[in-house]
Parts: structure tokens; sequence; C-alpha cells
């Protein structure tokens, strides 16, 4: 999470950190964060992390892909280093990584594309879901906690003679070490999401909902929406889907979504999404409040006393004035990033609690109208 | 305080912050400053405030600076637009910032200076000391709280209708209001400090301080040390004025040092510094640990499971290893500027107060020696 500390998003009530598998591959590398006991040792980060299959930021970042049956080679966009991406390869990076949840491996198709090429892709993605389930199934007690405990206990005697801390260093990721003595051998071991793809038709979404649905997986994804098609083919898209993904699984829209939009896919049963819009919007000086989006480099701020959003009561609604993150975000001062960071994150956190709020009342009307505040 | 939230720095146990001057007259503007209640309440802290007087930035950023016995005139770093301080115009700008500590308006002589160069700097220095007391004298009261309480209660309404902050925000800062309202006389406005000169003289500084005592101030700094010359020198001149500077008055170094020096000049009898190094050095990766310093880019440190400092209670390194912290910064993550910048404060307060904790105890060898941890 950029730019904001760990003890910070566990004081805002994050549940789940994504992890970009394609970063983390190539800097610091999948094996040295198995080497480190896993992403939740590495990051301290004791909640639930997420992986996603690395093929978006491929797809949307490297340079000269190239896309085959066997899957896709590219060249990194930091050192040119060509690279291979395959089922196989990024189930073998996410069980290195240990996330709680692994995302199979699928193809990001461009938009808009013909039907021919998108029954093609979600042919090859089903494929994909195949390889990457039967790689995983034979691989995924290699987990970092389960082979490389004794590797770790010799890295961590480096530097801690003699302190206090070295008790806690010890020993292995806590929730690993527990997840690895104590719990069921079901959940000792990730869990991987199969993900439908099917391009802007309703019919191909269909049937890649229920031939992914047929392998069997413990969550199912819906990828390739948000990537320029209207927000209504976006609901239609997440409607013709909805109605086939099993309801006592977790559904997870990858890649939304402006507050609205997540209050609204809630509404209509989706559990889980991800986007990077309330952190790199923060970046930019967009803030998100119950008034609407605001930029705050604006001059009207200059001089407004009030806080960034009346109806929040996060840390920095609590503390600073709009002037002071105008100050702030125009002066180029790295704490603008932080703490319009914590405001938007503040404020998705606090969205989606009204949305399971709401769900536990079982009436949603006054979040969807928008009469029903976010705080 | 670059890329660090102020109830951080509140738990890191600062107890002064300094603002300059160059900077929030250019941005935001001190008008602006003043209209938003002064410093305190424009960037939420309530703690102390000094502000240093303007020259060493125009000295140190701005273009085509220009010395005369009225003041300096220079063309801003940021637009090119012409301006002149002046020691008037500087306890206006100080004043306008409401800081607890404002600084008077000294020459930053070049390094190094002919002995005739450096007594001519001094002298006028010792006008300009005397120019800032008069003016501050007949215009300390018009500070922020004082003159502005009326317009921020406009300003404070805007945006806060109907909300749990408005009674808070409808006051002035806290801190202000207090010494508006029941502090005796003597303490409702900031303090002026003077600053001796003289360069690498020693019988002009010695000669500085006395005619700078003379002139009476309730703090003394000594500017224009750091800027060069030996350690060696600095801690002659130091030496030299400290044996004039009354015992009973605040006696502050200005833009010092490195861990081992501060403890030096504090052992000397100095009782304030300030150094933008543990800040500005953290943003490189430069960590300064019990064990010396380190730069946290090194490749050694790439699988490094020990905390930044084995010693060290921070909640940086109480929750970070080396390896992280290494990432972070290879990474260009903005979360590296944040944790390494908390790490390197908490260092520094630490030493600061083992300092104290020595002083108390009457005995400062096992701190200089090095025998006695800074945690």
């Amino acid at each position: 999470m950029k730019a904001v500390p760990q003890d910070i998003l566990e004081d805002l009530g994050a549940q789940i950190i994504l992890g970009n598998t394609y970063h983390l591959y190539l800097r610091p590398g999948h094996e040295l964060v198995r080497k480190m006991g896993g992403l939740h040792k590495f990051m301290s980060w004791e909640r639930a992390l997420l992986t996603d299959s690395g093929g978006f930021q491929v797809f949307s970042l490297s340079e000269l892909r190239k896309v085959k049956e066997e899957g896709v080679s590219f060249r990194s966009h930091l050192d040119g280093t060509s690279h291979l991406f395959t089922p196989e390869r990024s189930m073998e990076i996410q069980i290195a990584l240990g996330a709680d949840i692994v995302m199979a491996f699928d193809e990001c198709m461009e938009h808009p594309a013909e039907r021919e090429r998108a029954r093609a892709s979600m042919e090859m993605t089903l494929r994909w879901a195949k390889r990457s389930k039967d790689y995983f199934e034979a691989h995924k007690h290699e987990c970092p906690w389960a082979i490389t405990s004794s590797e770790n206990q010799t890295h961590n005697h480096r530097g801690h003679e003699g302190t206090q801390r070295e008790s806690a260093s010890d020993t292995v990721h806590p929730t690993a070490a527990v997840l690895h003595d104590s719990m069921p051998e079901s959940i000792k071991t990730p869990a991987l999401f199969g993900i439908v793809q099917g391009g802007m038709y309703a019919d191909l979404r269909r049937e890649s909902a229920e031939r992914t649905v047929e392998l069997d997986f413990p969550g199912y994804a819906i990828g390739g929406l948000s990537v320029g098609e209207s927000r209504a083919k976006t609901m239609d898209m997440i409607a013709a889907v909805l109605e086939i993904l099993p309801k006592d699984k977790p559904r997870y829209v990858m890649g939304v979504g402006y507050p609205e939009e997540i209050v609204q896919y809630a509404a209509m049963g989706v559990d889980m999404m991800d986007c990077v819009l309330p952190t790199r919007a923060a970046r930019h000086g967009l803030l998100f409040t119950s008034e609407g989006r605001i930029n705050i480099k604006n001059a009207r701020f200059a001089q407004d006393q009030g806080p960034a959003d009346p109806k929040c009561a996060c840390r920095v609604c609590s503390r600073y004035t709009r002037a002071y993150l105008r100050h702030l975000f125009v002066s180029a001062e790295p704490l603008a990033g932080v703490l319009n960071t914590v405001h938007n994150l503040a404020f998705y956190l606090d969205t989606m609690r009204s949305v399971r709020h709401a769900i536990t009342l079982g009436d949603l009307s006054g979040i969807l109208s928008g009469s029903v505040s976010f705080t």
C-alpha cells in the first residue's frame, strides 16, 4: 500500500491487501520473499493477503508481450530482461509469495474485441484455469511456512543477539505458524480462485462462468471488466455471470471501482472487489467525500478550515483542514500522499462497512439511493 | 516534517518543530497562515514551534541574492519573483506565523571569510539584531491569535455545519487561546532569540556574544557553524561563545549535527540544536543506529531479517525488517521515506532523552564515551 504504514491500515480496519505478483516477481523476487517466510512475514501483515496472477501488469506495464498457448512472454519494464509467465509459473510464484488467496492465470484481452477473438481468449483462459488448478493442487503445500522455517531460523539470528525482539523473530510468520500447526488440512494452504472471462458478450460470459464452476474453485472472480466499456455494460456482464456463480462461494469483481459502483455491485451480490483508484487518486490530490469528489489542489480550498470530509471521522479529517492538505499537495510534500491516501482508504472502508451493515439489516435501498450516509 | 504525520511525531515524543520562514513566506504565504490562526493551528501542532529568520534559505536556495545594510533582496527559487527580507520584515513574517520562538534576522556569511569580512558581517548582524528587537517589541502582540480570532470564527464555520467537529474548530488554536486569556503578559507573545556570528574567529565570536547579550534576549543562538569547517573548529567556536552566554537562558546551536556531535555539544552546555540531517538522510536511505550508520539500499540487507537497529524500540524497528526496508527503498516506494524518517527521528529523540537523563544523574561520561546505550 503506497505511502501508508501497516499499523495505520490496521487502525483503518483493512482486512485484506492485494499483492502484485508481477511487481514482487521482478523485485524483490518471489524466491527472496519465500526465504523471508512469505509475503505476510516479509511485509509484516498478519491479516489476509491476495495475490493476482501477474497477467494484468504484464498486459499493462511490460514491453514486447507475446501470448501463446504455453503462456505470455514479456520484457520487464524495469530492465528489459525476458520472462515467461505460464499458468504453472504463476502458481509457483504465488505459492512462494504465500498469500491466502491465489488467482488463476488468465488472459487479459484487449478491448474492444470481436466475438471470435473473445471466444478464443475465453477458451484459452479455461485451459489455463485447468493447468493453474492442476499445478496448484500438486504444489500448494510448498508455501513458505511449510518449507523454509529452518532456513528462516538461520536468518533470524542475524543482528538480533541479546535483544528483546529475538523471541518474536525466531519464529516464522505467526499466522502461518498457526495455520501450519493447528488448523485443519483444508486451510493450511492458500485458496485458488478461478476467473471468468468472455469480453463484453453475455453468452460467452455465462459459458465461461459455467465451465469455470465445473472446474470447482473455492471462489470465483470476474475479470476483464472496467477496461473502457460503459458502466451499464459492466453491470450487464456482472449480472449475467452472478446468475451462474454459486452464492455460497466468494464472488470477486476485479479492478473496480468508484464508491457508487462498489455499492451497486455489492447490492447485486458481489462479495469482493479491488481497485487502485482510492490510493492512486489520493496521490493526485483527488479526495472522495460524502459531498462528492474534490480536487484538493483547487484554489478554493486555500483558506478552507473545514476537514476534507465533514462526515468523516478518520485521523486525517479529525485533525487537518482542507487548507493544510492543499498546502501540502501544492508544495509537493510527501505527507500529502500519506494523508490523502489515508482519507480515501477510510472513505472506501467506511463505504463497505455501511454496505455490510445494510446487508445485515436486510435493506440496501438507503445506501443505493444515497440517502444513507457512509459514516 | 517531511513524510511524517503529526500524531506519529507526538508519539515519538517530539517537543518542538522548526518552521522555515523562507518556505512558508513564499508558500502558502505568512498572511494566509496568520488568517488560519497561525502555524500551530494551520498544521495542527499544539506543542512548541520555532521559526528561523528566513536568512539561511535565502542564502542557500534563492537566486540573485544581494545583501545591503537595509536587508537582503533575492529572487524566489519557485517563480523568480523579487523579494526583500529586512530585520523588520523577518519579524513581521515570523509574528504572523505565530511560533513560540522567533529568531533575529542575521547575515549568513560565506565560508571561508577573511577576518575583516567576518568582522563587518558580525557588526551588521548586531545592527540587524537591534532592529529585529525594536520591531519585535513594538509588534509582538500582533500574533495570529490576538488579531484574527474574529476572522477565524468566520472561516471556521465553512463546511462544518452540524458535525461533531464544530465546537473544536470554532475556537482558535487551543494553546494560543490559553496564552491569550489566562497567561501572564510575558508569555502571551513569542520569545525572540538573538544570534551570535563572527565566522571562524574566536575573538570575534566572543565579541559578538558579549554585544548580543547586551541587547538582552530571552535566549541565544550560535549561527554560521557547520558550514564546511572542521569539527574541531566548530567545537572551538561553540566553547568560546558558551563562556559568555548566560547559563540561565537557552543556548541554541543552529544547524547541527550528527548524533555523536549533538551529544558532545549538549555535554558542553548547549540546550537546543536543529538539523535536517536525520530526515534528509532518511529519505536517501541512510539510517542512524546504535551500531553506526547504515545505507539501507546496500545489497547485504536484502535478506536481513533483523530490525534497522536491534537496540531501538521505535514502531519501525518493532515491526519491519531491514530486508523489507531495503525492498521499499530500492523500489522507490513512498513508504520508504516515511519509515526511514520515523526511525531516524526516534534515534535522535532517544539520543537526546539519554542526554537529559544523564544530565539529571549528573554524569555524562558514559554517553560521551559511547558506553551508555541511547535506548
